[in-house]
Parts: C-alpha cells; structure tokens; sequence
C-alpha cells in the first residue's frame, strides 16, 4: 500500500492506474476510521480495480467554535486500517499541501445545503464542496463512495458532480450502526460513558417518526415533532433540530409522500450528533 | 476533426487521448472564431499532441441587460476554421447539454474576480469560473490556453486551477491586435464603420500610459487618469474604467512598483471592448 502526500503525487498515481486499464474507486474520509468507513471501502474493492482513502480533516468546513482542534485524530491507526483492509493508495496530506495560501476559490451548492446541517453550520457545505470539488478534480475519473450517514452531504455531492461534469459516480452507502442503533462516527469516541448510552435517542427518535408514518401520519411537522419528543425526554440531549423532508431535494412538504428522510441533530453532552433514516410515505 | 456534442463524450475522448500518451491542448471559447483564437489554436498545437477546441456562449457569465441574445455566433465557420486551424476535437454542445436544470452549483473566486470586469459585471466571473471547472473537470488533464486579451479572467481561471487542484496548467498567451492595435475581439464585427475607426482609442489609452510610466509616473491614479484622459478625448467612446495595477494580483497600489497591468474597457457606440498591456514601473 501506497501513502500518498500530496495532490500531484495522486494524480499521476491514479492517471497510471487507469491508462492500465483499471477502475479507480475513492473513498474520501476525515480519518479516524470506523467499521461505517471500511463498509466504504469493502464495497469500493467489490465494484473497482484500485481503491484509494483519503484522510484529510478539512479546516474548511468547520466553522468557528466547532471542534476542529478536537477532532478525533489517529494517522498510525488509519494506515494501518487502510492496509489490513486491502486500501491500495491512502492519500494523507498535510494541511499546507491543501492549502498552501489564503483559499481564495470556493464551491457552493445552493438550495440543497442551504437547510438542516445547512443552516445550523453556516459556511459548512461550501467547505465540504470545495475539498471534494478539490479532491475530485485532482483524483479524476472514479467511482466515489459516501456514507448516508452525511445524507445531506451525500446530496450535495452527488449534484456539485453532476454540476460540474466531474467524471465521478457517487456511491451512497447504507449507515452503519452498533447493535442499539448508534450511527458509527468518529465523534463517538468522545462520549462519556453516561452520554455514550443516552446517544441511542436519536435513532429511537428517527424509529418513532417512522412508526408515526406508517400508522398514517403525512403531516410532516407532526413528524418532526414526535421525533423532536423522543430526544426532549432524554436528559443528556438537546435537540439541534428533527426533520421530515422530501428524500431526493430536502425540500420539506406540509403533507409527506413518496420517498421521505427523516432527520435528526441533537447534542450529547459537548459532542454533536446527527443521523438519518429512509422510509416511504406511500 | 471529431464534431463533440456530450460532456460524457469529450471526457471519454481524452481518456482516450491520454491512454494513448498523448497529451491534450485545450482552448476554450466562446466562437466567432478570429486569428486571436487561432493563434492559441497555434500554441497548442506546437505544445501538445491533440487540441481540442471548445465553443460555447456560456449564458452564465452574461448578466442581464448584456449582449448574450447578439453575441455574434457563427458554428459553421467556426467548425471550418478549426478543420483548417488542424484542430483535433472540436466541442460544440447545445446550452441543455451544459446546464440541463438549475444550476446550483457555483465557483467562486474572491479577491481577484470583484474589481475592474468582475465590479461592472456583476456575476460575470462566477459564471465564468463555473463553466471553466465544468470544462477542466470533463476535460481532464491538459494545458489549457487563454488569451492576455481577458488579463483578469486569466488570472481567475489560473488560480482557479490551482486552489482546486485541477491537473491543468494554465497558459496565456500574448494579445493579437490589427495594425492600428484594436484587439481582436468577437464583439468587434459589431462595430459599425465609424465605431471601428475609433476602436484604436483603447491601445493609444493604454500606450500613453505606459509613456507616462517610462517618463517616470509612479502614482497609479494619475496613469490612470492619463488613460482616461485619451478615452474621453474620443466622442463615440464612452469609458467604463482605466486601471493601472499590480499585474500579479491586480491590487491598485498607490504607487506603482515592477510589473504593472494597464487595463480599459470603454463603450464604442453600443459595444462595450475591454483590453490591456503590460509594463514595468523600475
């Protein structure tokens, strides 16, 4: 296995892999792998001839106050990972390889990143779109792999691909969680053990807005609040926000039909928390 | 020569390309094709293995109230002169075929895109940044050519490669102008006869400028006015602004300093021409 550090040195790595003929599946990451990111990976060896991860914690999309200084960090752990799962080339550069003056070019994806996530962490998404924007233009033709777990990240992704032509499918791959429902992420490593058994709520919350569909209810703020109850009676949390939308554009409806995502951002202790699940309004 | 009319299509032919160990020119345009993009045509060809020339009025960096509906359009000759030109690849697609919906996706690059063209055109470089990353990203990589002609689109396009890392190195290439020094420009077949003979204003602008620095000007406003001066000496033309600038960044310092770029843009009768030179202030 290959560690890569910088941008030019990935790009003529993957040129050469693909003028042999192989398909390049990426695998864009913050670092701090879990089993939800080797899931990435497992499915980006299955469908490609040479897979890729990149570690890269973006300055960019945390905005003040945020835990940029705190995020979960293990280089030595994440290399090793990369290669016991069968990585090919792990991309790990220092932040002055990204960044090396003032970032005067930026991305932005208007109306789907507006919202949610969005509107909670202002300057968020334009510092997601402009490091995948950064990264796809240096990695060139693949196939990349992105958790639901960051649905609406997912979103945005998929639309600044298709926006720009970048010659990239991007792959949206089912969450994965522990045995009572938490969503994998990095930040779990910072819950206390009292917070780390109080997390669940989220999904019990998601799980309640989807029992409340399925027994009829369409109003979508009548959804939300179910959720928003659930999370109201566990203590340690204090919802950001629980949502109800339309699955394909975020958008949200009064009365839901077809294709629903159901939303949710609440704040264990310090750590902040956010997940999502799919159900059907038929 | 290959007529391209799919984003998926160009991609895929400069896969090709490059498989073959060919490396690609581009020129991207707007067409109405003249001896100013024939000559980055030129430059292409003697640096690179295959061109692909690319021409499209990209509706996003028009505002509204500009001359996006009279551009002057011409496909058949412009397929003509680049068969003629020894062009490999011409890109040619319809409006749907780049922007098939709403476009939500934009690249912004701050600093260098908001004064002289970026100020009277409000949104012009963020559609001009956008469609150029949705070219580069397609295209892949290549050296991409540009004319001096548009000195700050240059520059704009330049470290828009760089700060997202696009695998494109970015050359510019010198202005071609006609005897009397009026640049070549697609807008200039707009120019009635009257209008034509005094287009030239903008060169002898820019040259009494550059006089006034050999004479010994440091001061920026005052080059500047002695621009301006020789505009406004014109009656059919109508100045828009007259800079003397840093020519790396296009800042204005007070006092000018190593190289310097002179710019104009000034309305001839209805047409609006912009142009620029450089210089040295020792």
């Amino acid at each position: 296995m290959q560690v890569i550090e910088t941008l030019e040195e990935l790009a003529r790595a993957l040129d050469k892999e693909r003028a042999s003929g192989r398909q390049v599946g990426l695998v864009p990451t913050m670092g701090a792998l879990h089993a939800g990111h080797l899931a990435l990976v497992e499915r980006a060896r299955a469908e490609c001839d040479v897979v890729v991860v990149t570690v890269f914690v973006n300055p960019l999309q945390f905005g003040p106050g945020e835990d940029l200084a705190t995020y979960p960090r293990d280089e030595a752990g994440d290399i090793e990972a990369a290669r016991r799962a069968g990585v090919d080339h792990v991309f790990l550069p220092p932040v002055e390889e990204m960044y090396p003056g003032p970032v005067l070019t930026s991305v932005r994806v208007s109306g789907l990143a507006d919202g949610l996530e969005g509107a909670s962490r202002a300057g968020h998404f334009e510092g997601v779109a402009t490091v995948v924007a950064k990264l796809f233009a240096a990695v060139g033709r693949c196939r990349a792999y992105f958790g639901e777990k960051d649905y609406q990240q997912l979103l945005v992704v998929r639309r600044l691909a298709a926006d720009l032509s970048f010659p990239v499918e991007v792959v949206g791959c089912e969450t994965v969680r522990e045995g009572d429902g938490l969503a994998l992420s990095s930040r779990n490593a910072r819950l206390t053990p009292e917070e780390r058994a109080a997390a669940p709520v989220l999904y019990r919350a998601m799980q309640a807005g989807r029992s409340a569909i399925g027994a009829g209810e369409r109003r979508s703020r009548r959804v939300a609040a179910v959720m928003a109850e659930v999370v109201g009676a566990e203590p340690l949390a204090r919802l950001d926000y629980a949502a109800a939308v339309d699955a394909s554009d975020l958008t949200g409806p009064a009365v839901l039909a077809g294709d629903v995502r159901l939303l949710v951002a609440a704040r264990i202790g310090s750590t902040r928390l956010i997940d999502n699940i799919g159900t059907t309004a038929p």
